[in-house]
This record gives C-alpha cells, sequence and structure tokens, in this order.
C-alpha cells in the first residue's frame, strides 16, 4: 500500500486520503507528530476545542516485526500540558496501520451533536459507524464487543470512560498481539482529545494491506539480523524476559529514588514485597494464565511484558509495569502485588495513566482523602472517577489540578504532568530529562539510571541527559522501543542499514541522533508558540529545598545547566 | 514618621524597619510592587511557597484625604496567574499606613507550625501576636472581635475562611472609613498567599504618627483645591454619587456586553431589574441604613458606595458594586439585587472576589450543577466553600480550575483570572486590556467602555486599551481611585503639582504617563522571567469564534496588535 495521510474528520464525518507532503516524508512517529502540529494546529488552541488534532503516526521503521521496531506515536497539543505531546506505545495498532499504508492518520474537526462514533480503516478506506451502545464502557468490555463486532483479527485504538469524561489523565488504549486492550498510550491526556472529538475507538482490518516494500532487502534483512543477534546477547534482554521492567523496583530503591508516599521518601520499606523478584517468584509458583514472560508486539525478543494472575491462575490484569508499582505502590504505601495488579486493572479499564493518577492520589493522600498503604480507600477513589463525581473527576486530572484543589504543596509534576518512578533529586540526570523535556515529565524522554555516574552528584546531568533526549527523539521517532536500544547499541550501524533498506536513503551514521535532534527542535519550536520559556523547565520548587531521604538529597542541577540542555 | 520599609518575617515572627533603597523611592503602590518582585521575588517560585512575599505599599500620594487619593495596593506572585499581582482597594489601610511612615510593608519567609497570628504595627514597631481564636472565622465577626481587642480606631487588614484555605478567589478584606471590612483586594488570590504566611490579621494603630510632610505645602494645597473642584464638576461624579457603579448595567447591557448566563449573551432580560436606577429606587424607599451615598475612604467627594439595606432598613451588605451585580447576578441569571446583596455578603464574609466566584458559579451552572437563577442553589454552594468540601474548594480556586475540572470549554479567563463584567466581545478595547495587561483579565487595569468609539469595532482598539493601560498603571502607582482621573482629566497639571508639593521632585507634565509604562515595563518583565510570553496575552480561544448576542460580535482584533500594545 502507498503510503498515504489519512485524514479523519468529525465535522461531517468523512475519511479521505492524500499523498504525503514534501516535508513529512523522511519523518515518522514521533518526530512527524512535531511537524504536523507545527503545520496544522494553532499553538495557541484550546486542546479540547475544535482547532486541535489528534495524530497517530507509526514509527519510520514499522511494519516488518522488527524486534521491538513497531511501536505506534498518537500526539496532539496536550490538555494536560498546554505543549507538545507524543505518547507512544506497543501492541498491534502500528504494524496494522502501516500495513494499510497509513503515514499518518489525522483526526480533526469538530463534532456535530452529542453521539458517541467508531472510524473503521481498512484497505477500502475509512467510515465511520454509530458507537452509542460503548459509551461508558471500560475498555475491557468495549474491546470485547468490538472483537465480536468486527472480527477477532482487526486491531483496535480506543478509549475508556476517562477519556469519554476528558479527563486530563485519560489515555488511549491498543490491543496487544493477543487482543488485549490495554497497551496505552498514557501519558498528555490524549485520550481526553479522542473523547473531545466524540471517538470511542478507531477499528484497523489490515487484510487487505501488506508489509511496506523494501528498497534494498537484502541490506534490511542483514541489519534486521544483526541487530536482533545483538538484542538477544544483551544481559539486559535476558534480565527483562524474567523480570519485566519491574526490576528496576529495587535498582530504583537501591538508589534512593523509589517514589514513596507522595514523593516524601526514596525508599520503601516494602520494596522488595512489589520487586520485580518477587512478582517473578509469585507469577511461577501460581501457575495458571500467571506467566511473566509475555511480548506485546509481535516478533518482539525481549518479551518483558506479563499476565498477573491471581492465587488460583485467574487473570487479573496484563501486564503489571513498574512505573505503575511506583506510583500506585510505594507512591501510596501499597506494599502488595495483587493489590497493585486490582488497582492497575481499574486504571486500565478506565483507560487512564497509571502514572497520573497513582501521583494524584498520593497528593490526595497528603492532603488526606486517603491513608498511605489503604488500598480498599484508593480503589473507592477510582470508583469515584468512574462514577464522575467532583472529587473523582478532580483527581482524573491529575496531580496538578488535585494538588491545587486541595491546597497540597509537595505536588510532583513539570508542565503540568506527573513524574514518573524515579525521584529526581536521586537520580538527577532523569531529573534534567523532567525538567526540560518539551514533553512533561516523562522517563520515556531520557532515561539516565543506567549510566555508570553518581546519580546524586549534579555536576554532568545535563550532558547525560541531552544524550539520553536525543536518542529517544530517535528511536520515538523511528518507532523503536526504549529496550530496542539494547540491540542497537551493540549494532550501531544497524539503524542506518534498515533505514536504507527500506527507504533507499542515503543516511548518515549518526542519523538517530539526526532525527532526535530534529524532532525536539520541531517539539521546542511548537511549545515556544504555545507560550513556554526557561521557567517552564524546571522542576517544582520545592525539590530544590526538601531533602530526600534516605541520601537527604536536593535536586541542584544549576538552573544554567538546564537552560543549555538543547544547546547542542 | 520618615518612610521606611516595615519586613515582616513570619519564620521568626519578628518586625524590622529599614530604609528605603534608593530605587525604589520614586516609585509607591502597583509600580513599587512590581519593583519588589523584580528585586527580591524568583518569579519561577510557587505562589504559595516560601519564596513568594506579599507587599503592601500605598500610591505615592496617599496620606492626605485628597479625594480618592488613598488607595492601598498589595502584591506578590499570584496563585492563581503564576504572575505579577497587584490589587487595590479602598478603605482606611492605605491612610493608616502612610501615617506610620509605611513606604512598603513586605511580608516574608515560611511559617513555623500551624497556628494562626496577627501582627500589630504601631509607631513602637511591629509585634506578632497569636490569633488562633480568630481560626476559621468569617470577617465580619473576625473584625467585630479585633475592634473590641485593639480599639475602634485602628486599621484591620485580614481575610476569611477562603484566604485560610489557600483559595485561589481569596482576596485580602479592609475595613472601610465606617469599620466595615468589605473593601476587597479582591482579584488573584493574595488572600491564598497571606494564608499560607499564616497570618490571619494585621491591625494598624496609627495613633502615634502623622501626616506624611510636604515639600511645597502650597503648591500641593493649590493643586488639591483645583482638582477637587474639577472633580465635583464632573457629569460623572454626581452619577456616580447618585447610582454608585451600578451605572454601569444598563450602560454595559446597551452595549451588548453584559455577561449574561456563563458569558453566553451580553443581554440580560433582567438587567433594568438590576440596574444602579433600580437600586436608587429600592434603597431611597427602604430608607434606614439604606443609602446610595456614601463613601470608602475618609475625603471622598464621588461618595460612589453604597448601604444596601433590606425590607426593614436593616444592613444586609456594603456595597454593592457593579462587578459583584454583572457576576453574581446576570452571569448567573439572577435578577434580584436582595438576592444578589444576600450571595456579596457571604462572598465577602468568606473573603473571597466576588467576579471570580461569580464566574466560576457560572461555569458550574453551565455544567449542570446549579439552575441558571437559582439563588438557594447558589448559596448552597457558598455554602460548600465555606465547609471546605471538594466542590467548595474547586469553585473557590475559580472558573478556569473549575471549568477544567467539571469539563466545561466556555471558560471567561485569561492568564487563569476570571473576566470581569465587560463581556470583551462586545466592548473589544476592554478585551485587548484583558488580553494583555501583565495582570490578567481585568477591567480596572484599563477600562475603555467610556471611549466615544465604536466598541464593536476591533480597529484601533489596540491603541485604546495602551492609552488606559499606562493612565492605570500611572494611577494605581499614585494610588489614584479610576473615578480620581474624572477630576485630573480635568486639571491635568494636578498630579505633577501634587507630587512636586509632596516630594519636591522635578516631574514632567507627563508623569503620570511615565510612572504608568515603567510600572508596566516591570511587570511585564517579572512576567517574561515567570515564564509567560505573546501566547498568554490572549482571550479566550472560543470567545473568536463563538458569537456573542445580540450583536453577534466575536472577538477579532488582530493578534499582531495583540503584540504591539506595549510597543509605545
Amino acid at each position: 500500500m502507498e503510503p498515504m495521510i489519512w485524514r479523519v474528520d468529525v465535522t461531517d464525518r468523512t475519511v479521505s486520503l492524500e499523498p504525503v507532503p514534501g516535508g513529512w516524508e523522511r519523518l515518522g512517529g514521533r518526530g512527524l507528530i512535531a511537524r504536523v502540529l507545527l503545520d496544522e494546529v494553532p499553538a495557541s488552541c484550546d486542546p479540547l476545542g475544535p482547532n486541535n488534532k489528534l495524530i497517530w503516526a507509526p514509527g519510520l521503521l514499522v511494519g516488518h516485526k522488527v524486534s521491538s521496531c513497531d511501536r505506534i506515536s498518537v500526539g496532539g497539543k496536550s490538555p494536560l500540558t498546554g505543549g507538545v505531546k507524543e505518547s507512544n506505545a506497543g501492541g498491534s495498532t502500528g504494524l496494522k496501520l502501516a500495513r494499510l499504508g497509513v503515514k499518518a492518520l489525522i483526526v480533526e474537526g469538530e463534532p456535530q451533536g452529542d453521539g458517541w462514533w467508531l472510524v473503521h480503516l481498512s484497505a477500502d478506506g475509512g467510515r465511520f459507524e454509530p458507537a452509542d451502545d460503548l459509551a461508558g464502557l471500560g475498555v475491557y468490555e468495549a474491546a470485547r464487543r468490538l472483537l465480536e463486532r468486527f472480527g477477532s483479527d482487526v486491531g483496535i485504538i480506543l478509549i475508556g470512560p476517562g477519556g469519554e469524561m476528558g479527563l486530563g489523565s485519560a489515555g488511549i488504549q491498543n490491543l496487544d498481539k493477543d487482543r488485549e486492550p490495554s497497551r496505552i498510550n498514557a501519558r498528555g491526556g490524549l485520550g481526553a482529545v479522542m473523547g473531545g472529538k466524540r471517538l470511542k475507538a478507531i477499528i484497523i482490518d489490515d487484510r487487505g494491506g501488506g508489509t511496506p516494500s523494501l528498497a534494498a532487502p537484502d541490506l534490511f534483512k542483514a541489519a534486521r539480523k544483526l541487530y536482533t543477534e545483538r538484542l538477544l546477547d544483551h544481559p539486559q534482554t535476558k534480565v527483562y524476559a524474567e523480570y519485566g521492567t519491574a526490576a528496576m523496583t529495587l535498582m530504583c530503591d537501591g538508589f534512593g529514588g523509589l517514589p514513596t508516599r507522595n514523593f516524601s521518601s526514596g525508599h520503601f520499606e516494602g520494596a522488595e514485597r512489589i520487586s520485580g523478584e518477587a512478582m517473578r517468584d509469585l507469577l511461577t509458583a501460581r501457575g495458571g494464565v500467571s506467566n511473566t514472560t509475555h511480548a506485546c508486539m509481535a516478533g518482539c525478543v525481549i518479551r518483558c511484558s506479563n499476565c498477573f494472575g491471581d492465587e488460583k491462575g485467574e487473570k487479573v490484569v496484563s501486564p503489571v509495569e513498574y512505573e505503575t508499582i511506583g506510583l500506585v505502590g510505594s507512591n501510596l504505601g501499597i506494599d502488595s502485588l495483587d493489590a497493585i495488579a486490582r488497582l492497575n486493572w481499574e486504571l486500565n479499564d478506565l483507560g487512564l495513566d497509571t502514572i497520573e493518577v497513582g501521583a494524584a492520589l498520593g497528593v490526595a493522600a497528603e492532603a488526606g482523602l486517603m491513608a498511605f498503604g489503604d488500598v480498599d480507600r484508593a480503589m473507592a477513589l477510582l470508583d469515584e472517577i468512574r462514577c464522575g463525581t467532583v472529587l473523582g473527576r478532580l483527581l482524573g486530572h491529575g496531580a496538578l489540578a488535585t494538588g491545587r484543589v486541595l491546597g497540597v504543596r509537595r505536588v510532583p509534576v513539570v508542565k503540568g504532568q506527573a513524574l514518573s518512578a524515579y525521584d529526581p533529586r536521586a537520580i538527577k540526570g532523569t531529573g534534567v530529562t523532567y525538567a526540560t523535556s518539551p514533553q512533561g515529565a516523562d522517563h520515556t524522554a531520557g532515561l539516565t539510571i543506567r549510566a555508570k555516574v553518581d546519580h546524586l552528584d549534579p555536576q554532568g546531568q545535563a550532558e547525560l541527559s541531552r544524550k539520553a533526549q536525543i536518542n529517544m527523539a530517535g528511536y520515538d521517532t523511528l518507532g523503536i522501543c526504549l529496550f530496542g536500544g539494547f540491540g542497537f547499541a551493540k549494532a550501531p550501524g544497524a539503524i542506518c542499514d534498515l533505514l536504507r533498506g527500506r527507504y533507499g536513503w542515503e543516511v548518515g551514521d549518526d542519523v538517530l541522533q539526526e532525527l532526535g535532534k530534529e524532532t525536539i527542535r520541531l517539539e521546542r519550536a511548537f511549545n515556544r508558540a504555545a507560550g513556554f520559556g526557561p521557567a517552564d523547565d524546571r522542576l517544582p520548587e520545592w525539590m530544590t529545598h526538601e531533602p530526600l531521604p534516605p541520601h537527604e538529597a536536593v535536586f541542584d542541577v544549576p538552573e544554567e545547566d538546564l537552560d543549555a540542555v538543547f544547546d547542542w
């Protein structure tokens, strides 16, 4: 299928295809989203208004089941941050869109009336269908009905009640390769943008599509082989297969950076009980569906995902990730993996970002609305969200809104978005990323915890973050999972050869960094037009003077370093 | 008394006096506040954190009971807008501070412990006293107790429960000349800053103070005489004495700019019933304390204030102002002056800005939390605020927070602060002021409704707003009430002679404009450092495309005009 731009206009409910404009061809994923935003969306627009657009773009390498290289990016102006937003996820969406030749899918316009709709995409084009029967449903039941209606081979993009309600923590769910609707484009409230367009779901029927063509198949295949071998050889690949991202729990706690009780400590006395090691032992012992090894995308050799089963071996949720363990576990003083898994299911079903809501609940706990460690109360607060009460809506709008309204000053956000599960006072390079990323606080924009440095030392952290941010922006533009980097780090030429093999482009050895820099440059241009400046590239002020146990560290990377992160 | 800087440190609960720094001498009021903020407050600080300061500064001409020239400015970094904030009020505070020689009163530091305090200022200096007995009290009862404790001649600055709760709509109340605690520094949440410093009240005992000295008494007195005569001659002075600011109701409705049902119309069918004319007739007929003529400051010859009595002639509230009529009346679909007066008392007693909360209630009504026109429900929602429920706290944080959490897109704010009672689509020059003022939406920063222009025509409005903003920033720096302008417009040299007479300064004929420009320049510098840019100088996007009945007007002043407002 020839790559095209697919436009979904919710005003008159039409889907049209058009050629890819010249300036967009060599971008994909996160970089293309920034380009489309700059070209088509007024930076000062209301994120939930008629002038915002919601853009899906598979990364440049998506479509060939290269391990960890089929991620889907979705973006728009964020209702949470007010700036540029790209959020990527695994699952089958990227692959299926690429097979239909979708270079970008752009949802635009202003819905007429109060009805809910779905959009069906196939090789025959796109069409709208009523979806009022799905309104209010959680994503699990909605996905079940959609699979029944459209067949079990389609891809599904959908929102939960959170997106329908327009909540700032609402994400967009995708089916994984096993048809579980829990691969979420979580961050920045993009589910609210989809809800504002009155779209409950997008169905992708790729039966008439095909694998994107290759300009130089042999080159592509050789590069793929080399990369896959290196990836399989990497020790971290084995760690992630065994423990999943939850391996990070004890590592981060060991650095004194595990968010605990609303970021008031970096050490959690219950860390071992919610560690990757504990989860592996638990799931191994339980059997049934319980599995510590599970891939979210077809072809992935890392298989960092998992399936969490209960005592009877029946599925609770899939997957349980480290960020959820950190924000919904230690950050709420909860030391039970079973409790975390149940809360995780609820949040998934509501279609909400576990990081943002976990942070909001931490703030709410500090305000006295729940006791730290009180799982039942946490569950009751999630039920407030589901019921759409004022309190529920407040929590669903995230940590900043919650802190402001409840009068809490210890609120862990940058650019209105909650910090993920690495306290930046203990992992200062990641703190630089939180502060300066155009995305708001986001570890996936440039995590530094694996670097062999003293993470408590403010010196050199800006440089470390800069490199990580450039690389990650490059990976996000290519559609490569963070963990694919384990392979590419050992096969540095493979990215170039994959691009040359697929597109026939002349690319330099530093194409990853060039794509990353271009992406960040575009994102910062959009943010500047939206009103962001150096004052926004800061951690919360209280983190600069409130010491974090156990190291009693404050965030003391100089502001000049923060302001120079993007001077390359 | 020699003018001094009085510093109140809430960390160790001390009050100290120091000489006026060189760069501060020729500023007062609003201009001095901007200067202090730039010199002493990190622009990126948490407005409710230890690094923000709360600054009182009488205007340069304050202290001599010149009619309408004794206003008090208070400012800091605003918790509502995140930018510079100055809010001024009448009453006795300005005069009494000037009599003690207070050039500026700067409250700073971080309170230790949970107690509430008051600060007592007198010619002997300042001291802290416990004020836990006043915690939670409304301003009327708190003021009554304070007058009992400190004698009836003191000035009182105090906050209500709203400020104690840290709400974004919390203002700071001052006694008027009749000891009524209802002259409010309303806008921008400065009451929350005072609450964050754990100060319930400041007592000003000026018995040992005196009238500020004059460098050239004859010149001062002659200028004062000329100005007062011109002011008394001005036809608007008579209008304001008779109708108060409520005269604006029918004028604004006539222009199609009276905010009605959450800014969905500029015409209210009940406008006549809540007009200045109706109020005059009502109060005249009722007798008792009811009075349409009442001065908020000693020496004022305009006497635009009023005392609203009930059917028995017993006091309900004093005063009822136009902005309250617009935001709590027509904007909520309420056409009863008695109802507005009762809501006004509640808001005063809570220490809240009637504009901000009126706008928030309008947004809440649109979200379905009350029916427009339902006075009992409006009163019940104010009771939610008093009780500190989550809903109450939300409403108390103002229109932006309310709209965001409840999912309403028609939210009338600029820089997070609610629009006052002139719809900018019908009064476009004031729309330019709302959009571009460093203060956020605020009619007192540059009202244009009296200009003899077509207010619906976008052309020339930026120029009109520029002049009004410069003049108002000048008046606010001098301590002159907006309405004092009626006199100074007819006696243009009087301001210069008053300044020469009081200080012996050489000042040019355009000193008002020079002070105004300097003030705005300082404020914009602070806002830039706090992260504000051109994207923040915009009206809400929906006002550019949602037509306002009855003229079906949108706000269409070109963005280039907005960006050029301060190119002088």
